[in-house]
């Protein structure tokens, strides 16, 4: 049986040694963890605050447990903040027009950066992905198609934290909005106005201007919007 | 002691349980949850897992947990994501200059979105802070009436989603750049710039102009940028 905690917040001291840790480099992503003895030892708490702690921060994505393996710190933080968000997004009773804007909003700027700090291999994987649209057999295949030249373009804007909640945001919509993506390919002719859009698109990222690109993918969710319903 | 679990991931069930509770709308924004052992008997899972669970949404900052009261869903997420966050900022070593960018982004937007749904009352509110800034009479005083301008009109975009973000941001920007809001003050007439600047902001969204609120707030960011020597 777990013994009580005296101070509920032992775990919370657990969580800010493991940043301090952190912030002085002493534990950088993919390493593995003490053991939760040692850890319960060298910090002098009970195991059960330091389990607390490691889940805490498993359920917020940055720590990976491996069954028998042990403890590790993620390398990759795609879903890290999609939980707490998903919940706060149900309680607050947003709507999914907040979270399309949003998604909006960093898109745009994403494309801005983009124009400016994309580089050649990257141009020509988003000329060989639109290839690939024209030619997509099915809507999974279309949509798969076009997540991954959104994705592209986000990685392209170099900024991490802009790339992790602009991807955050965009599995929300995902996880909300049933087959967000999906449904805009239902609409008479909009595959064929999609396919323009990203080429649209692609043209102006090749000539790296930030404002052409901006109004490209401003035309792209136009578009979208038109096709949700979420006029202005 | 802590009985080990057998599945690792109990706790993660008994997450998505509460997340289905909030999601079909039986646990509200301030409710309180049942105890942990009564959430234990009910779930068929340890108190353990119950309480890991817990911690796991405690940390997120979407549960409070009151000393000898219980536990409760919050009734604000003014700081729910922050701690991920800066985690994450952390371990990926992201330079001040991205979040600065990204704070930079979804200001923009809510300046557009303020101008649009912005009500009168709003309206008085930001001019009295305006006011109470030019006879501030020290540079912590300036400071907090500059935050509570920007909130004013972060809160007058009406997307709390954006809301939410946009906050986590500003914290991480106020955590990670020591003094940021002090340091401008520093600069040569700054100051006076500072308040034309809100000024010319106000009165573009006295005008409810979404391009020229949007223009505005842009000039505000092009000053903090060359204050903070993030040239483009």
């Amino acid at each position: 049986m777990l013994v009580p905690n005296k101070n509920p917040k032992v775990y919370d001291q657990v969580i800010e040694k493991i940043k301090d840790k952190i912030k002085y480099g002493e534990i950088k992503k993919g390493d593995k963890l003490p053991t939760e003895r040692e850890m319960a030892e060298s910090l002098e708490v009970s195991r059960a605050s330091v389990r607390e702690a490691i889940r805490a921060l498993e359920v917020i994505g940055l720590i990976e447990s491996r069954h028998g393996a042990g403890n590790y710190i993620r390398t990759n933080f795609n879903n890290s903040l999609l939980e707490p968000l998903s919940i706060m997004f149900m309680l607050q009773e947003s709507s999914p027009k907040e979270m399309y804007d949003l998604r909006e909003t960093l898109e745009l700027q994403c494309s801005k950066l983009a124009a400016k700090n994309i580089d050649d291999s990257e141009l020509k994987l988003l000329t060989e992905l639109l290839d690939k649209m024209y030619v997509a057999s099915s809507e999974e295949e279309s949509v798969e198609l076009d997540i991954k030249f959104h994705q592209l373009i986000a990685k392209a804007s170099r900024n991490v934290l802009l790339i992790n909640v602009l991807n955050v945001i965009s599995q929300l919509v995902d996880e909300f909005i049933r087959n967000a993506r999906m449904q805009i390919f239902h609409e008479g002719n909009t595959k064929e106005s999609l396919l323009w859009i990203h080429e649209n698109l692609l043209r102006n990222l090749k000539k790296r201007d930030e404002s052409l690109a901006h109004n490209a993918m401003q035309e792209h969710f136009d578009l979208i919007r038109k096709s949700y319903g979420y006029e202005n």
